[in-house]
C-alpha cells in the first residue's frame, strides 16, 4: 500500500493547475523569464517525512522567504534584546511606498517588511561582519535548515542590484536614523544576495518543518535553533507574514507563512508540518496566486488551522491499572500543561490507597517543561501522602527527577 | 493528594499581588469606585475542570470582553457572509481617536474595536430586532457559555450612557455610511447594556474554554457554537484582541485574548483551556496591569503559547501487533492530519503481509474530518492490496465507515 | 455708454453655459430638486458697485459658505484667543471620512471643515446661548453683510436634519473631547439652520466685498467687522477654503474662496472685489463645476490673482512742486508701506532746501497705520532739518498729526 | 533728511537682538560653527531701493531658500507642464520622516520639501544635463537675481555629502518611482552644491523683490523670469513655504516665504518688496527664530500681510475735467481690474455729452492686460455713442490701441 498523502497533494495540485490568474514578477529580467506554469507542493512532517508533488526539484530564488530565516539567524547571533531594539514585531497595514518605521524609535515595524529585513540582514554575525561573511552566514544557515548545500545565484543578484533603488532608499533612510551603521550599498548588496539563494519547494517544506518542530531538524533530529527562536519567528510570521490582509490570512488560513516574489510560499503548522508551494504567477498583493489557493485548500480540507487545535490533554493517560499493592499510571505522548493537568486530576481522584504508585513514562515521547514540573510535583505530593513512588523510565525521558526536596522516586 | 494546579495559580497570584501599577478606569463613577486591589485568576480545561484563586466570585462588568462573544452570536444569527460584509477582520494599528473604517467599504476594520462591536451588536437576532431583543440575545448567549444566568447592571448602563458621546459619534458615523440602519441612540443603548452584563473571573474562564474546546461547552458537553465560529472568534482575538501592541502580545504571550475596562481579561488556548484574570487597575493601553503580567507568566512558565504546539502526531499510534494472520493497528487520542499521516506511513511500511489488517479505534477519542478521511482511504488501499480489513469500534467513533466505494470494513 | 464690465461677465456666463459636467447634490430631496441649469455670476467692487448676470435673483441655501461668515461672527463675539483655542487654522489634506482633529489638542484643524464649523457655530454669542439665539446671530450678521434681511428655509433645515448623521457624529466626538459642551443635537440643529439661510449670487458678491474691503461694507460704508477679522477670514479661506486641492487653487486661481453644496461659490479679492457664482452642478470635490471654471477664467483673463499684485507704491506721489520758498509733496490714494517709503525716499532726495515743505494729502483716500506713522516721521525729520512743515488736509484724513514729540505741523 | 525706513529696521533689529531662543543647526560641522549672534534684516522695494541693517554683508549658505529659486529656473527651462508632471503644488502636513509623495502619481507633493526640491534640481537645463551644468545653471540664475556673481562653497558641499543619507534615500526612492532618471548620487551631489551657494541678507532681499515685482529685476529693470513664473513661485511659497504650520504663517504673517537651515529667511510681498532676515539660531521647526519674529513684527507693524491689500481702484482716476467741447479723463498709476472698472463706471456716468472724450494716460505707469482691454473697450463704446475719442499717451504706455474693430483713437 502507498500512503495516500502524496495522492491528496496531487489531487490539490491537479485541481488548481488550471488557475492562471496573476502574473510573473517582471521588475527584473531573471524573474520575468520564469516559466509561469511551474507548480509544486511539498509537505514535511515534524518527524521527517516529506511528500512532494509537481515541479518539486525546480530551483527558484528564495527572495522574501529569506526574511524569517535570516531573522532566526540574527536572533541566534545577537540575542533577542539587540534584535528587538532594532526591529519591531508589529503588523504594518501601511501601503507599499511607506517605510513603516515606528514613530519615536524609527525602528522598522517588523522583520517581514523590507526595512526590517535589511536591518536584520545587517545584524547577522556581529558588528564587524562584512558583506561576504553575512551572506555566507545566511547561506550556510539556510543550508543547515534545508539539509543540503544551497547556493547564491550571482547572475540574479547582479540583475537585482540594477533595480535596487527602493532598497537603497530604505538603507540610506535607516542609516539616517541610526538604525544601521554600515554603508547602505553594502547592506543592500548582501541582502540581495541573501534573497538570491536558490531553493526548491522540497527545501522550503523541510525548512518549515524545522520551525514547526520547535527548532529541531525533522530529519537529522539536530537542534538548529532554540525553541524560543522558532516560536518568535512563527509568531511574527503569523502576524506580519502576508503583508496587508494579515487578518484575512489568520482567519481563513491560520498557518504562519511567508511568500517570495519568485513564487515561493512557506508555511509552518506548529507541531505538525512544514508546507511549501511554488508557482510563479503572483496576485495583486505579490503572493503566489496558486500558493494562496493551495494553503486555503489545505487549511479547510485538512483542518490545518493554527487555532483549530484538538484537545489532546486526555490522551496522555494511556492507562491506569491497579493491583493489590500498586496503582500504575501509564503516560504517553507529549506531556504539556493540559495533559499533565489531566494526569494530576486523576491522581487526586485516586481512591485505591495502594501503598505504591507507579508512574510508567516509557511511552512518553517528550515532556514539555511545564509537564515535567507538574508531574514531579504530583509525585512529591503522592509521597507526602505516605505512598511509595516508583518511576519506570527506560529511555530517560524524565532525567534527574528531583522531587523538589532533593529526593527521587524509586526506579523500577 | 490535591492537584497542584490550583497551588500554581495561587503562587502566581501571590507573586503579582504587590503590583500596584496602573489605575482604575475613572470615566464613569461606577467603574471609578471599584476596589483596585481585587485580583482573581481562573483556568477551565476543555474537559471541564475549573481552577480559581483570589476574588473569583466577585462580579464585574464584562465591558469589551463582550465583543468576541457578541461576534460569535452574530455569526450564528446572521451567517459569515452578512457579518463579514459589515465588519472586517484586519488589525487596526490606528490611534484611539480614529474610527478605523476601511477605505472603500467603510466597514469597521474588526469587531474588537468599538465601531466594529457596535455594528456587531446591531446584527444580533435579525433585521427587525429591537434594543430589548438584542440585549436579551447577548445576555442569554453569554449565560449559556458561562453556564449560569447572568444579569445586566442597569445602574451601570444608565451611568455609562451619560458619557457615551464617543460611541454615539461612532454609531452616527456608521449610519452615515450605511453600515447600520437603526437609530444610533438605540444601538448604543443596547451595546452598553451588553457591556454591563456582570461576570466573575470563573465565568470568563468557562466561557474561554467553550472557544478553546472548538465550540463545545467544557462542562455540559453541549455544542454552544459551531467549530468554525469558535475558530473565527479566536483568530480575530489573536490578531486584534489587544489593541495596538498586537504583535508584542502575539510574540510574547501567544494566547488569543480580549480585555475589558473593568479589569477583566479573557484568554483562550486552543485545545487546552480558557483563562481569565480580574484586576481593575489598567495600564496605559487600557488593559488590566496584573492581567497582562499574569498572562505573560502563564505563557512563559506553562508553555501556553499558541505556536508552541508539541508534535502529537506520532502518539496516535498506540500499538502495532502482528499475529499469524493479522496485523493490528491500535489508534488512540485525536486523529488529526499529522496523526493520520503517521498511521498511514506505518501502514505503507508494513511488510508483514498478513491476510488481515485490524484497525482498533476503541481508544480514539475523536476523528477530525481530515483524520477520518485519511484513515478510511488507508483502509480502502489495504483492501485493494487484497487484504481483509477489520474495524474495532465499540463506541462508534468512526460511524458509517464507507471506504469511498460503498463498501465497508468488516466489524469485529 | 454702458460699462462693459457686465458684458464681460455675460460673455463668461455664455461661454460656460454649455458646461454640464457634474451633478446636483442629491443627499437630501430639497437639494436634489434644484434646477441644474441655473447659473449666475456677480461681482461687487470694494467701493460698492455690483455687476450681476444670469439667475442672480434666485435664492439658494448658503450651506458651507456660511462657515467663513460664522467664523467672522465668532471672532467678533468671543475674541481671537477663545476661538483659536477651539479651532485651528491649518489646511487639512485628509479624506472625507476623517474628523481632522489635531493630535494633542483635539481641536478641529480649521473652521472650513465640518468639525471646525460646528465648533464655530457653537461659539456664537456667548456660553449661555441657545439654538435660537445662535441661529439669529448668524442670520442677522449675514443679513448685515448682504445688506438685506435674509431668512432661514425651515423646510430645508428639517429635511437636512433627517440625514445629519455625519454632523451628529462629529458633534458627539467634539463633546467627547471637550471641544463643545452643548448637547450635540442642539449644536447640529443650529448649524444646519445656519446652513439653510437663503442667499442670491448678488448677496454673496456683496458679502465677499465686505471682506475684500477690509471689513467695511462696500455700499453703506459701515464697518461690519474689524480689519483683523476680515484678514483672518480671508487668510483661512486662502489656505483651507477649497478642501483638498488647496495648492492647486492657490496657484491657478489665487482668490480666497469658499464653496457650498447648493452650488454657491464665494470669492474675495483683497482690495478689489467680492465675486460670487451660483450653479448647482458639483464636481467630484463637491465644488460647483461652473463656479470653479468661472473663477479660473476671471483669475486668468482679469488678472485677479492674489499674489499678482501690481506695484502701486510709486503712484502715491501725485506731484512734487517747488516754488521760491516751498516744496509741495502732493500725495494721493492709499498710503501703505511701499507708498510711504517712496514718498520718504523722495523727501530724502530733495535738494531744494526751501524753507517750507508742504504735505498736501487732500487727494489721499486712506492712510494705513504704517503709512501714517512713516509720513509723520518724515515730517518730524524735515522739521529737524530746520524747515517749516505745513499740512494741507481738508478732509482730516490724517487726524491728530502728532509728530511724535507733541508738536504738530502747521495747517494751511 | 534721511529716510526713516532704515531706522525702523534698526529698531526691529535692536528689539529682537536679545532673543537667544533656538539653536544653530548642528548636523554638519560647517553649520555648527556659525556665529549664533549674527543678525541682519534687509528690504528691497520693487522699484529698487534696498535698506539693510545688521550683519547684512555676511555670507551664509542659501540652503532650502534655493528651492523656490531653482523651481523658477526649472519652470523656465522646462515649462509648466513638464515640471508639474513631476512635482505637485499641494501643502504637505506630513511628518519629517515621510517622503510626501502623492498616491497614484508618486510625485513629490510640492517643490519646497526635499523630495520635490531634488526632483526640481534634476529638471534644470535639459534631459542631458550633467551635475556641473545643473549647478552652473542654478548659480548663474541666482546670481542674475541677486545682481552679483555668487559662488558655491565647495568645502561645505563636501561636508554635507557626508551626511546626505536622507537625501540619498529620497533620490533612490524617486528613481524607483520613475520621477527622476539620473543616478541618485549625482542628483544629490548637484542639489547639495545648489544649497551651498553663498548669499547675504541683502542678496536675498533683492532676490525677493524680483518675485514681488512680477519677475522684473527691481534694480536693472530687466525681466528675469516671466510674470507667470513669479506668480507660481510666490503662490507655492504662500501655501508650502513654511513646512507644517502653513496656516499659522498665512494667518499671522501672510507673506510668501522660505527659510533655510543656515538661518536665512526670504519673503516676497507682492507688488511691494522683498524681505530677508539672517540669524542662525533655529526654532523647533527649523526656521530662524529671530527671522520668524522679525516677519511677525513687519507683518503686524507695517501692514505687510498679503490679504491686507488696500483698495487702490479709485486712485487710478487722477482727474476728470470738462471744457466746452471735451471731457478729459486723466488716468494714473497701474490700471488693474478694479481701477479700470472705476474709470468705466465714471465714463458710464458721464452726462456732459461733450463731443470729444480725451483719455490722458501720460501718468499711467503700467496697464495690466485686463486694464488695457477694459479701457480700450470703454473707448470703443464712447465712440459708438457718437463721440470723438482722443488718446494722450506720450510714453506709448498703451501701444497699438486697436479698439477691437481695426480703428484707433485720435492722438493728441
Amino acid at each position: 500500500m502507498q500512503s495516500p498523502v502524496r495522492d491528496y497533494l496531487t489531487e490539490v495540485l491537479d485541481s488548481l493547475d488550471a488557475e492562471r490568474g496573476g502574473a510573473v514578477a517582471d521588475y527584473i529580467p531573471d524573474l520575468a523569464e520564469a516559466n509561469p506554469d511551474l507548480f509544486a507542493i511539498a509537505v514535511t512532517t515534524v518527524d521527517g517525512r516529506t511528500y512532494c508533488v509537481g515541479d518539486d526539484e525546480v530551483e527558484f530564488s528564495i527572495q522574501s522567504i529569506s526574511k524569517p530565516l535570516a531573522y532566526a539567524a540574527a536572533l541566534a547571533d545577537r540575542g533577542f534584546d539587540t534584535v528587538l531594539e532594532k526591529v519591531g514585531v508589529e503588523p504594518s497595514g501601511e501601503a507599499f511606498n511607506e517605510l513603516s518605521l515606528e514613530s519615536g524609535t524609527c525602528r522598522p515595524r517588523n522583520p517581514m517588511i523590507n526595512a526590517g529585513a535589511i536591518t536584520t540582514h545587517g545584524l547577522l554575525v556581529d558588528d564587524d561582519a562584512d558583506v561576504e561573511s553575512r551572506v555566507e552566514r545566511a547561506r550556510s544557515f539556510f543550508s543547515t535548515l534545508a539539509g543540503r548545500e544551497l547556493t547564491v545565484d550571482q547572475a540574479l543578484h547582479k540583475s537585482e542590484m540594477d533595480s535596487a533603488d527602493r532598497n537603497l532608499a530604505i538603507a540610506h533612510m535607516l542609516r539616517n536614523y541610526g538604525i544601521v551603521d554600515d554603508a547602505p550599498h553594502d547592506i543592500v548588496d548582501g541582502y540581495i544576495q541573501q534573497c538570491s539563494i536558490m531553493v526548491t519547494a522540497k527545501d522550503l517544506a523541510v525548512i518549515g518543518a524545522c520551525f514547526a518542530n520547535g527548532g529541531v531538524h525533522p530529519v537529522t533530529g539536530e537542534r538548529v535553533m532554540s525553541r524560543r527562536i522558532a516560536r518568535q519567528v512563527m509568531s511574527v510570521m503569523a502576524g506580519c507574514g502576508m503583508y496587508d490582509g494579515a487578518g484575512e490570512w489568520l482567519t481563513t488560513v491560520g498557518i504562519p507563512a511567508k511568500s517570495g516574489v519568485a513564487g515561493g510560499l512557506l508555511g509552518t503548522l506548529p507541531g505538525q508540518c512544514g508546507i511549501a508551494v511554488f508557482s510563479p504567477r503572483l496576485d495583486e498583493h505579490g503572493n503566489s496566486t496558486r500558493g494562496v489557493l493551495t494553503f486555503r485548500r489545505l487549511s479547510t480540507d485538512m483542518n490545518m488551522h493554527m487555532v483549530d487545535a484538538e484537545p489532546y490533554g486526555t490522551t496522555v493517560l494511556r492507562d491506569v491499572r491497579t493491583s493489590d499493592d500498586s496503582t500504575t499510571f501509564e503516560l504517553q505522548g507529549v506531556i504539556q500543561f493540559s495533559g499533565a493537568e489531566y494526569v494530576l486530576d486523576n491522581l487526586a481522584a485516586d481512591e485505591t490507597g495502594t501503598p505504591t504508585v507507579v508512574f510508567d513514562v516509557s511511552q512518553v515521547s517528550h515532556f514539555a517543561d511545564v509537564g515535567r514540573r507538574m508531574i514531579l510535583e504530583g509525585m512529591r505530593r503522592v509521597r507526602e501522602d505516605g505512598r511509595r513512588v516508583v518511576l519506570i523510565d527506560p529511555d530517560d525521558t524524565l532525567p534527574d527527577p528531583d522531587l523538589g526536596d532533593g529526593s527521587y522516586p524509586d526506579r523500577s
